[in-house]
């Protein structure tokens, strides 16, 4: 008898972001002429950078005569966007990263999500909350939990943000292997500073543990004295990954290009306590169980790193974080007070009631769409986050509408 | 500490290509002037057919503008593409196959390869010998297996393939669970009848087992007689989910887009007999750890479907075999046996010596590349699988140096 992973049953009912599309369908039959304005899922609304666009087309070119064409590429990608992305995203900032460390793949949420299976299944497992529901559910797919109860499952380590910590967890009291941690953070826009992800990174190294740092929206700092990447923290190569993605960076959400970063003295352990190489161990998993991305896409992304494409990629950026900075203005403006909007593009809002009751709220007096922060786990409950991809028009009205409506 | 997933070590050292690819290369390096012909690796040479590069470019124009700009798509791949596979490919061959049964995807290695994690731990899995490698390795990854001796995993039911039964493996004589065909096959190019995988379908519904059928060279069946799905044999809907491809099919090994069918009817069980819904399964595991296939991808491949479409597709697969026709009927005069090379563009050659050995002797001899039968099981040892997929005009030259090589 074909048995199923009975793992999946322990998964709660719905991913946040199908229950959102829901009930904002439900709301949009029952108000067919009300304009919808989505400051909820983090997806971009911008076009592709003209550089990306330029190298787009010329590699599709390539695809079409015999001479030019590319089938199979290497699993790990390109060595002309490998290349590029150490040089440009870390040896710049002063991180000794190297093209043989950077694995291409079709998107962060693959590799946040696939990364665990490389680690042993009696592992201690550290996920922030609130906190991008990937990592949670990931793990409980892979058998490294008990049952829910009460908004947590059991067996994981929870790390808290809070108000007070400013979403910056504490370390954890007892002992943990796997630290998943975001920064800028989704969803509270919170940052980490060097000084913070330092203790984080000596804590990997005193217990041998492995942090998996999420560095999707790093595009978006613009303090100069925050971290960029763990690499740039001493010591972090013996014990971190490092995940990255276009799909803010450059918009390429439907385009689909990321990659992950595993240094090749990053250590990890046999039961016996013999060490391994994790750059070894995931070059196994990627070979075996992916075939690299589209060949002009990879041409794309590579586009990000010329002179215009820096240009239009950071001219993108400034769009969202302008959008971010009136968001934060008018949200405090109305009495509510925000963390994140500063070098993120999420302003996370204390909203002083239930989360899903705020959300309902503002879809139905002000046709507003935000993400419920209980969506995001018990530590989001009384908060919503509220996203700044879309356009600056749009994120006027929707300012206006919510004054509107709470006034 | 974090620890390994030690199934990991239980892996033999090199994936196949990758050895052929270091073979070749100190080959190469050691005779800088000689031109080597690739017959090995199943890739494809010719370029993407007119249709799809239209509707590529069409698509990056779309992502151009902020009015026709794509964000995240559907994770299931996008309803434009799903009809269409699900009218053309099934529909207009009698399976009764819908749109919401299909997911799109980035490749069948990934789908092959990321399938068994919805299934319990602790089921029997049984595979064919030879065997495309990713079949194995991912169920020794999951742990599904013991350790490996004389070329074999303890744990796997290992269904042999022989020139005696025509590489269509007898159905296991101990009951398994999740059974793994791959027809028209790779390595070997053999087909199976409907006859024959109706016996396969009545096996798993009195068994309660599974078919992960691999159908990725279904579009080189030119035999009408012979099924091009399994899910034109009745009952397959409750015990079957195939696997589809672009690469083959339309040349998109380096643009990268499958697909994936999971009927709704198809069932697995808890450890209780409780009935669960396979596609519910593949849906959760599907929309939590993979984020859909580029925008523009997905627009090339549904110009597969357009009526130039299938005409230069047609035309693609032709040319194919057209080579593979050749290369069965000049190896078959050189004195050896041959399977596959028609409805195939693979042709499986019985060496008459070690298929490593007669690998480095076509490679030295002759500079041609072949893919030893060893590589893929213990009952490939004594074959090469010869590949189809080149220019004709070497092809032809391929022929003629190898009858020189061994005359």
């Amino acid at each position: 008898m074909i048995r199923i992973n009975e793992n999946y049953q322990k998964l709660q009912a719905s991913y946040l972001f199908a229950e959102i599309a829901r009930r904002v369908n439900q709301h949009q039959t029952e108000n067919p002429d009300k304009e919808i304005i989505k400051l909820g899922i983090g997806d971009v609304t911008r076009a592709l950078p003209e550089a990306c666009i330029l190298a787009f087309h010329q590699a599709v070119d390539e695809m079409a005569q015999d001479h030019t064409f590319r089938g199979y590429g290497p699993e790990q990608g390109y060595a002309f966007l490998r290349e590029a992305i150490a040089t440009e995203d870390f040896q710049k900032y002063g991180a000794n990263i190297q093209a043989d460390e950077i694995f291409i793949s079709d998107g962060a949420k693959c590799d946040t999500g696939n990364i665990q299976e490389i680690f042993s299944q009696n592992i201690r497992v550290a996920i922030p909350d609130p906190v991008y529901p990937v990592y949670v559910d990931t793990n409980v797919m892979a058998g490294r939990t008990g049952s829910y109860h009460q908004g947590r499952y059991e067996g994981i380590t929870y790390l808290e943000g809070r108000k007070e910590n400013g979403f910056v967890p504490q370390l954890p009291s007892t002992p943990v292997d796997l630290i998943y941690l975001c920064y800028p953070n989704n969803p509270t826009g919170a940052v980490i500073s060097k000084e913070q992800l330092h203790q984080w990174v000596d804590y990997a190294k005193n217990h041998r543990a492995l942090i998996l740092y999420d560095a999707a929206y790093e595009a978006f700092i613009r303090d100069d004295t925050l971290p960029r990447s763990i690499f740039e923290i001493e010591g972090s190569r013996e014990v971190a990954i490092e995940f990255r993605s276009f799909s803010k960076t450059a918009g390429f959400t439907g385009t689909r290009c990321a990659y992950t970063v595993v240094p090749k003295s990053c250590t990890a352990y046999t039961e016996n306590g013999e060490p391994c190489s994790v750059n070894d161990l995931w070059n196994r998993r990627h070979t075996t169980k992916f075939n690299s991305v589209s060949y002009p896409v990879q041409k794309a992304a590579e586009a990000v790193y010329s002179p215009e494409g820096r240009q239009q990629t950071r001219k993108l950026i400034d769009y969202y974080l302008q959008n971010a900075a009136l968001i934060l203005k008018e949200i405090t403006k109305m009495g509510f007070s925000c963390i994140g909007g500063i070098n993120s593009p999420y302003i996370w809002v204390d909203c002083q009631q239930k989360s899903w009751e705020f959300f309902d709220l503002l879809l139905d007096k002000a046709g507003v769409v935000c993400t419920p922060g209980a969506g995001f786990g018990t530590c989001g409950e009384g908060f919503v986050r509220i996203s700044a991809f879309n356009n600056y028009e749009k994120v006027v009205i929707a300012m206006d509408r919510i004054k509107s409506a709470l006034s």
